[in-house]
């Protein structure tokens, strides 16, 4: 097989677009991905694992690391922090995994900006803002004026689609899943990134 | 389903790098993709159909059309020649579907240089020469001096296979036919092509 220089695929997406759910089946069918474990002072949910789902941290500890400038990003969503270290991302990368992370428009932004890794960039939508709600509503982990934040965020949020290399619409999430692993395994055959050919 | 922009993909391999059997598995595979159909002099193969395979036409014709400029490019491949129509694409683009081409190295960079269509461009690669080599003489159809010809044309054409922005090893059929695939869903998926999101 062609080796080719590995990569750092940012996705984003509203919250309740089945983002979560993607990047699991993702991890199960394709070989040679590894997530980038964010660092949040948001509490963990039923199931999470520190380390495993996010490394669950408190403020000061938090701060302390913003300080160092240990982080690619970090961002306030819904009143807690979240933060990914560049000293991560770079490990994984030179173990010859390509990595993924899940990070917001504004971390995707700074990311761009520090023209540290080769990026590409996946925006996951909705079907339909209704839909959304049908769904976050279905999670029932949200109060109503959460769902209506985050629906809210959404509709701000997808404006900025276009900014991303590829846009999925998970209107099926074996689709969506396949789409993405289609972006992988169509990046990794770019002949700008293969090494031994 | 978002919709797209429908795109030109250019495939280029030499001679029994598994060209056409992974681009006959492709159509099988997915919707929404049409072959351009060739015009050719060369005689049919066992099998061949004109329309299907190929347009069988004789020098005079081929000739004629080659004067109206009715051709996206036109070779001489091993003393045949090969001629692919720009109608025939425009028209298959226009009713939606993503085209595949089957063109040699100098047809792509025509094509590139005509800027006329939005292309997303593919080189399949063989595991090594030596594999290549088993392979013709396992197809029983060259003589040997054909087939140290299309060795030779083979190392020559690898050398560009960089000029394409995609490169497929095929040490695997179904794999190979599953990258290509790969690289078609996925460049559906591209931003700057979708037109209703």
């Amino acid at each position: 097989m062609s080796k080719h220089r590995p990569f750092l695929i940012v996705i984003s997406a509203p919250s309740g677009c089945g983002k979560t759910t993607i990047l699991q089946s993702l991890i199960d069918i394709l070989d040679g991905l590894s997530f980038s474990v964010s660092h949040t002072t948001r509490k963990p949910r039923a199931g999470e694992i520190t380390g495993n789902d996010y490394h669950f941290v408190d403020l000061e500890t938090f701060h302390q690391m913003q300080g160092n400038g240990e982080f690619v990003e970090s961002a306030i969503v819904h009143s807690n922090y979240y933060g990914t270290s560049f000293a991560g991302i770079d490990k994984l990368l030179k173990n010859g995994l390509d990595v993924i992370l899940d990070i917001d428009i504004q971390g995707m932004r700074h990311l761009k900006e520090s023209d540290r890794f080769e990026l590409v960039t996946i925006f996951i939508l909705p079907p339909s803002l209704n839909e959304l709600e049908n769904r976050l509503r279905q999670r029932n982990t949200d109060s109503d004026s959460v769902i209506l934040k985050r629906i809210k965020n959404a509709a701000h949020e997808i404006k900025f689609a276009r900014d991303y290399d590829y846009n999925i619409v998970n209107n099926n999430i074996e689709l969506a899943v396949d789409s993405v692993a289609s972006i992988v395994k169509s990046e990794r055959l770019r002949s700008s990134r293969l090494i031994d050919i």
